[in-house]
């Protein structure tokens, strides 16, 4: 008898909602579409002639091939505990990107049912995540000030106890805006009071182009976990990401990982710890970056205000690589394939949904084109708007 | 009112026993201690200057530091199913090392409770995996031929059903043997026959020094998943590994794997790429690694026979990295506190047993030490042995 049962999905696997996302860039990659569905930071960006030389000089040593610990590369550590301003180096721990870090972290603490708060419209590697553990999962809305802490209160007073609360803190995805110090404040006043642990995820706060940065949700309690990485300020394929946070969390997240990969990429790390501590060119080089998205930015509203301003509304965004678009009475899943029959991609907003529906939101990324492409992307998405009116 | 519930570990994490190895290795980094208890390959022999030189090359291409997808780099797949004998490229996805392909592996397929079989002694980082997912485990016996298959088919037989059957095929860690060719054929048969899926983990298969090779399990089977990696035969620090199996569990890992970490290193595996792909050159690397690896594990096994052949039993290894001692009537763990005071260390075998004790066992990896080195370090192994009888 045969049991033909090996090749089902695990019960965690199966409650893990797919990436629209990624099903979606299949049908972005036609020549003639203009990708502003993407989450890539821009690739002639990345310092590759620099990382080329470090990578070079590096490995022809091969004790930095070896395997190093499960928590990385001391030296590397410490580059990044000086990088995101923490003094003791058992605070921090490195990782296969942040999305590792993420999925560590909810392996490493929580239990199926245990209740996680995500944002709303949510990220959706992290919702992906506490699906894969079966976490009870319940999303606030992302307001223009960040989450909506006075919801949680509520939710708090009414008796609600999250282990985890998710949020990422500055230029959202997809939400484009950034937490006020105030939300930073009383989220974790409210950590502190109520014994929940804050990820807060900020892949994107180097890279601000207007307004000024806000101290991290990290600086207000220390029942925090804040994660970054070098994807999108070096390069995605070094695959270094990393987490700062109670030395308690790191050593659990440590012997987990043992078992998850063994270890991160010595080699990677050392080349990440080069970069990062070379502060002069490290500087100039994200300048470059800021500038450029700044611009890039700035194109991408001015065209949706020229040629779509009566039918959207959109929070200017300040950094980051995400505009978020309200489209009112427009279905944004609909609206996609008249889209990319137009020649451009976006991603609708109910790819992101949790509790709410976002059908008529769309997120925009202006990293990876230049402005005369996004204002003739912006342009091809009226003419797909102008379709779907004519229904 | 605190709720201070955050910081402890998951039920998930909870089950996975401690790596004694890695707390070992931690004692045994004194200065003048002889380690054979790491599992590392040697450094010396990983080819640096070739990995330097192709990483420069690649990298100047920032396209070569983008973010790929979750089944990694086509132009690398494509490599590895051609180095694993595989003809449809849809059978094979990267890692993040072979570590991460059974973490995958068993998080993809497996619920808490179903029942998963393994080697006694194991590879740690297995049996790390399975508890992870809080499966049931039972332990066949290592024999001298592979896996005891004999008593695998009674179990079948009294309605044991497994799901996953994990077994290193060639020069076991730490057991040092092979599976025989009727060994593999047999267990191919009964998971055809039971509906069970093998993973077939093969870190070492390309290191041997002696004997012939066997084909792999894989050959009899639809149903196997092998593993593979690039750590042993190129170098640790690139954490590219493979898995080749049947298209519906790559296709569920893939899915998974997007939560996990996103994607592997575009990088990295175009570096695996191009040296698996230059035949000449990787062939006579590999065959510097083997020859070294012989003399290495001849003067290891003709120090054992000289110092201590009276009190040892071992299979004289024709691979890989790893020699397995029996010492009988000797508490090893006790002997690792003398041995190090010795000035050398190993791994007791207590630290592999799951069902069996291993008590009288050792594990002593010949890959880091020069032959001169490992017949000090039998010699210092018998004071050691000395100092215990003295009592």
């Amino acid at each position: 008898m045969t049991l033909d049962l090996a090749y089902a999905p695990s019960d965690a696997l199966a409650n893990v909602r797919g990436s629209a996302i990624r099903d979606l860039l299949k049908l972005t990659e036609q020549p003639n579409v203009l990708s502003l569905a993407g989450g890539l930071p821009a690739t002639e960006l990345i310092p590759a002639q620099r990382i080329s030389e470090t990578a070079a000089r590096v490995s022809a040593d091969p004790a930095a091939l070896q395997y190093t610990v499960s928590a990385g590369v001391m030296s590397c550590r410490e580059v990044v505990a000086d990088y995101v301003g923490v003094r003791d180096v058992g605070q921090v721990l490195l990782t296969h990107g942040s999305q590792q870090a993420l999925f560590l972290l909810a392996h490493a603490l929580l239990n199926p049912g245990d209740l996680v708060v995500v944002d709303d419209p949510v990220y959706v590697g992290a919702l992906q995540v506490f699906q894969s553990v079966r976490a009870r999962i319940r999303a606030l809305p992302i307001t223009a000030h960040g989450l909506d802490v006075d919801l949680l209160r509520r939710w708090l007073e009414a008796g609600e106890r999250p282990r985890i609360i998710h949020t990422v803190s500055n230029f959202h995805n997809p939400a484009g805006v950034s937490a006020s110090r105030s939300t930073r404040i009383e989220l974790a006043r409210l950590a502190d009071e109520y014994g929940f642990l804050i990820i807060e995820d900020d892949p994107y706060g180097r890279l601000r182009f207007a307004g000024r940065s806000i101290e991290p949700i990290a600086a207000h309690s220390d029942r925090v976990v804040l994660l970054g990485s070098a994807s999108k300020v070096l390069a995605p394929a070094l695959r270094v990401g990393w987490m700062s946070g109670p030395p308690d969390v790191i050593g659990l997240v440590e012997r987990l990982r043992q078992g998850v990969d063994l270890c991160g990429s010595t080699f990677s790390q050392l080349v990440v710890a080069e970069l990062l501590a070379d502060h002069t060119w490290f500087a100039e080089h994200i300048d470059v970056i800021r500038q450029e998205y700044g611009s890039r930015a700035a194109a991408l509203t001015s065209a949706l205000r020229e040629t779509l301003g009566g039918r959207v509304t959109f929070t200017d965004p300040e950094g980051g690589m995400f505009c978020w678009v309200r489209m009112p009475g427009v279905d944004t899943s609909a609206l996609l394939l008249e889209a990319v029959a137009a020649g451009v991609a976006f991603v609708p907003g109910a790819a992101f949904g949790v509790e709410a529906d976002f059908g008529d939101c769309l997120r925009l990324s202006f990293a990876t084109l230049t402005p005369d492409e996004l204002a003739e992307g912006v342009r091809r998405l009226a003419v797909a708007v102008a379709v779907l009116d004519r229904g």
